[in-house]
């Protein structure tokens, strides 16, 4: 599994010249980064003097992160297996009918996964930017930075992930479906440009 | 090393209540990511057909994304190392007039370690957000939109690394340096928060 590799040698495949790991695969680190830190601000937050009060809305807010975390880090092995799954299609045979068929279909198949990996992304990050805003909110002050630097990796996993969203919906035939996914994507994006800069100037001012 | 840790093993440290890694960590892991893609945009254009003609510069900005990189994820741990200095500074004992001098000179030499290293995190970035435009603009269109996920990782990267400087600056009596320090990084944030967007609509654009 890919997210059991050292951080550097993710980073190597990454850089090297292999079409996976490719965007995708940021776009869920970064979203489980997002989703670690939030975690991290309610994990500190919790049982600390003073912050009594927030504790049951503190642990209310990690569980739901650390399932989002959990979720995230899976997808940057479903984004590698998605993309390599659609290059396999393309790579099909085509030289009668039957086969041109046969590999029309699978590459429609593969576009669909390779469609619906980062929109299950794109929606676990919106979650994260909605978390985030709770444990900005109400998280120790000492690590108020950290909330800040997780919605803004949520927000920004996921544009990444919507990039990936824009390019297999053009080659989709299924167009109800593409044109569902895009506004989908769409509405997910304005909702969490506003919101993680909401959450980022409250966190710029609780630092004072 | 923490870079030579599994990625899953990373963020459940990130995740957790430990002080570090933290927000300032996560911000070289994105900084790195941001390098590495753009390294990849390069990597997969250089020996493709029909850009032969990119290729010198291909190669150029491979190599600078590759240094950047390097540095970038051996911030990582440096990120660990300056607020681990911070807080060993700020338990040290206070009970003699000698004690709490040495003290203060503690602190405030780890407080510029644990600003200089998000500064050095965020020149870093805002060299990979000018690669990045380069990789938009020349690359093979297959991978674009890997440099549309590398300029948004970069740039958030360095929001980040801010937020890590904001935190501390407050606290330094080097006024001059907190001040330099402060407007350096205001240019870096307004110059890359719009070269960063420019580089993303190109990526969108090109993607169709």
């Amino acid at each position: 599994m890919i997210t059991q590799r050292p951080v550097e040698t993710f980073l190597d495949e990454l850089a090297s010249g292999a079409p996976t790991p490719g965007g995708g695969s940021a776009a869920a680190i970064m979203g489980a980064m997002g989703a670690a830190l939030i975690s991290m601000v309610c994990n500190v937050t919790i049982g600390k003097k003073g912050h009594e009060a927030v504790e049951p809305e503190m642990k209310s807010v990690r569980d739901e992160s650390e399932k989002l975390r959990v979720r995230l880090t899976a997808m940057v092995a479903e984004d590698v297996a998605a993309f390599d799954g659609l290059m396999a299609a393309y790579r099909l045979p085509k030289a009668t009918e039957e086969e041109k068929s046969r590999r029309a279909m699978a590459i429609q198949t593969s576009l669909l996964a390779a469609t619906e990996t980062p929109m299950a992304c794109a929606r676990a990050c919106a979650q994260v930017v909605a978390l985030s805003k709770r444990a900005a909110e109400k998280g120790y002050a000492g690590v108020i930075s950290d909330a800040g630097v997780g919605v803004l990796s949520a927000n920004t996993a996921l544009r990444s992930a919507g990039l990936n969203v824009y390019i297999n919906v053009p080659s989709l035939r299924d167009r109800a479906y593409a044109e569902a996914a895009t506004a989908e994507l769409e509405q997910l994006l304005d909702t969490c440009a506003r919101e993680s800069e909401l959450v980022f100037e409250m966190v710029r001012s609780r630092l004072g």
